[in-house]
C-alpha cells in the first residue's frame, strides 16, 4: 500500500469521513492513473470510484486500474448519484481544486450530506517522490538541459526572445518533451527585472543579462530550470549582483536535509539577499515542489512551515529584480536525500560558464 | 462605453453590489488588459483596482491602462485591504473561477463583508467579439490551418501520431502562434473512439480514420478546429459514418443566426445524427463559444439555453465514436452575422478533400 493511500484513510478516520471527493487532475492522476483533464474521483470507503463523461470513458478504463470506471452525463448530477448510491453522508472534498460555483450545486443537490472542506490536511499528499516519479522528473530535465544546450549557439544578441523560446520548445518536442511546463520565460536587458516576463518580440543586446526559465513535461512529470546569461563583459554591478544571487542559492541548497522547514531554507537565502542591500528586490518563494504540477508541495518560501522530508522534490530560485535595470534568477532543483540533497539539473550556475562573449 | 462595462454597472445596481471581484485571468485580461497569470481585478463604483504580487508589479503598470495597480504580499490579506479601504460592504464574486479554498479565507477575513456569488450573471461577459477580437481569433485560424497544410506531408501511414503533433506545433510557433490552444489530439484507428485521444507513440496505418483536433493561440486568443482523414480508400462503413457527421455539421451551421439557442443548434446536428442509428454514439456537446478561453460562452449543447447573438464565435464540431472501431468529427469555427454565420476556419471538411492515398 501507498504512503498516500495509508494518509488517506487515516484522515478518513480522524475526520470520520464516508469518503473524499477529489477533483483535480494532479491528484486524480496520482491516485488512479487517469491522464485526462475531466472526471471525479470519489475515495470511499468501499473502495475507489472514477467518474467522467462520454469523452473520456474509453481513455479512462485503459488507464484506470483500481478504481471502477463510470460514465456520467453531467458532473454533479453523476457525482450525487454515485454518493447516493455509495450510502455517503459525510464526504471531504479537495477545496483548493474545485471552483466555489461546483460545490454550491453539489451542496444543493446533496441535501442531506455534509461536506468537509479538506486543504491543509491535503497538503503535501504528493511530494514525497516514488522511484518512478523521480525517474521521468529526471528524464523531464535530460530532455530540457539538451534542448537548453543545443539552443545555446541563438542566445546571442540579435535573436529575440520569441526566436529563443520557440526552438528551445522545439527542441523539446523533438526530445520527447509532452509540452513546456510553463509559457517560457525569455527576458532580457530591463525586462529581466519581470520575475514572469514571457517572451518577447525584443531582440537580445549586448550587455544584458538575459534570464530564460524553462521546463518541459514528461509522462505528466515537469521539469523547472533558470538560467542567467550575461551577453558580454558583466560590468561590477551586473558582477556583484549575480553572485549575490549565486551565494545566496548556495546556501539555500546546503540548508536542504531531513528536518528543517521551507521556511529555513527561504531565510538562507533571503537571509544573504537582505544582508547585501537587496532584499526588497526578492520579492517571490525561494522554491517550491515539482511534479505532477510545476508548482505543488512543498512550500520553500517565509510561509513555508512544512518539515522537508526525504524523497521530497522542489526547486530552489533566488533571484534579485531591479526594476529599469535588470535582473538574474538562478533555479535548481533538488531531491532530498537522507542527510542532505541531491540536484536534479546539471547545467552551471556558475557565472564563468554563463558569460556568453 | 464598452458593452461588457454596462452589464457589468447595471448587474451592480440590480444586485446592490458595492463592487465586484475578478479572479479568473481571462476577464481580468478583457477588462483591464493584464496578461499575467495571478492577481486579481476589483470592479468597484470608485474605479477598477488591480492587485497582483511582486513577480507582476511592473508588468501590470505596463499593461493596465483602466486600474490603480497595486501590490499585495500576500492575496487574501491583500483583498481585505483594498475592501475595507473602498467600505465595501456587497461584494460579487466569480464563483466558477474561484476556488473554495480561496473563498473560504476570503470570507473568513471579511466578516462584515456580504459575498454574492455570480456566475449565471456573467455568462456571456466576453461572448460578443468586437472586430479586434475577430481579428486576432482570425489570425490565429490562419496560423493553424497554414501550419496543417505544411504537416499534412507527415499524416501518411508510418509517421507517429506524436511525430505529427509536435510538428504541427512546431509550425504553430514558426508562424507567431503563442503555444498550441490545448495538447493537440492525433487520433488514428481505434484511438480515433477517444474523443479526446491525445497524441501517441502509435504510427497511422492504412485503412484508419485519423481524427486531428488542433488550434492556437494569438495575442491571447485561441482557433480550434478538427479534420478527419481516411488512410486509402473508405470502406462502406466509414464513408457512411463520415457522412452523416458531414450532413450534422451542415445543417448545424446552417441553424445558426442571431436569436436560436445554443440548444437548437445543437438539436440539428444531434437529431440528425440519432436519425442515423448513431444517437449513443455523440456523447458530448456540438461547440463551445471560443476567445480567450479555449472554452467560453455560448455553449452549444442540450444545456444550451443562451440566446445567439450577432457577433459570437464558437465552434460547430459533432462526432461519432465507435469503440473498437474508430471515430470521425468535424469541427469549424463560425461567427453570427446579422442572418446566419461566417465561417472562420477554412480548411475543407468535404470527404473528396481528406481521403489521403
Amino acid at each position: 500500500m501507498r504512503m498516500s493511500d495509508q494518509r488517506l484513510e487515516k484522515l478518513m478516520r480522524r475526520k470520520d469521513l464516508d469518503a473524499i471527493l477529489f477533483w483535480g487532475s494532479e491528484n486524480i492522476r496520482y491516485l488512479c492513473g487517469f491522464t485526462g483533464s475531466d472526471g471525479v474521483l470519489i475515495y470511499a470507503r468501499e473502495g475507489r470510484f472514477f467518474l467522467t463523461d462520454s469523452r473520456y470513458t474509453e481513455q479512462a478504463k485503459s488507464e484506470v486500474g483500481n478504481a471502477v470506471v463510470s460514465q456520467y452525463r453531467q458532473k454533479i448530477s453523476g457525482i450525487s448519484r454515485a454518493l447516493k448510491f455509495l450510502r455517503v453522508r459525510r464526504i471531504g472534498f479537495e477545496s483548493a481544486a474545485i471552483n466555489f460555483e461546483s460545490y454550491r450545486k453539489l451542496q444543493e443537490k446533496l441535501t442531506r450530506v455534509l461536506m468537509v472542506h479538506l486543504s491543509g490536511e491535503l497538503a503535501g499528499l504528493r511530494a514525497v517522490k516514488e522511484a518512478e516519479e523521480v525517474a521521468r522528473i529526471k528524464k523531464a530535465v535530460q530532455i530540457a538541459s539538451d534542448s537548453f544546450l543545443k539552443t545555446a549557439s541563438r542566445m546571442i544578441p540579435g535573436f529575440s526572445e520569441l526566436a529563443i523560446a520557440e526552438f528551445l520548445e522545439y527542441q523539446f518536442r523533438r526530445r520527447g518533451g509532452e509540452r513546456p511546463s510553463f509559457d517560457t520565460i525569455v527576458a532580457s536587458g530591463s525586462r529581466a527585472a519581470l520575475p514572469h516576463g514571457a517572451a518577447s518580440e525584443k531582440r537580445l543586446a549586448k550587455g544584458e543579462t538575459v534570464v530564460v526559465d524553462f521546463g518541459t513535461r514528461f509522462q505528466g512529470y515537469h521539469s523547472d530550470e533558470t538560467k542567467t546569461l550575461i551577453l558580454g563583459k558583466p560590468d561590477a554591478k551586473t558582477k556583484r549582483i549575480y553572485e549575490i544571487v549565486r551565494r545566496a542559492q548556495a546556501k539555500a541548497i546546503q540548508t536542504v536535509r531531513p528536518g528543517v522547514t521551507g521556511r529555513e531554507i527561504d531565510a538562507a537565502a533571503r537571509g544573504l539577499i537582505q544582508k547585501a542591500g537587496y532584499g526588497k528586490f526578492f520579492g517571490h518563494g525561494t522554491g517550491h515542489g515539482v511534479g505532477l504540477a510545476v508548482h505543488e508541495d512543498p512550500v520553500i518560501s517565509p510561509r513555508g512551515k512544512a518539515v522537508i522530508e526525504e524523497g521530497m522534490v522542489f526547486t530552489v530560485e533566488p533571484g534579485i529584480y531591479v526594476p529599469g535595470w535588470g535582473g538574474v534568477r538562478l533555479e535548481d532543483m533538488v531531491r532530498v536525500t537522507s542527510n542532505g540533497c541531491e540536484r536534479l539539473t546539471s547545467l552551471s550556475k556558475a557565472i564563468k560558464d554563463n558569460i556568453v562573449i
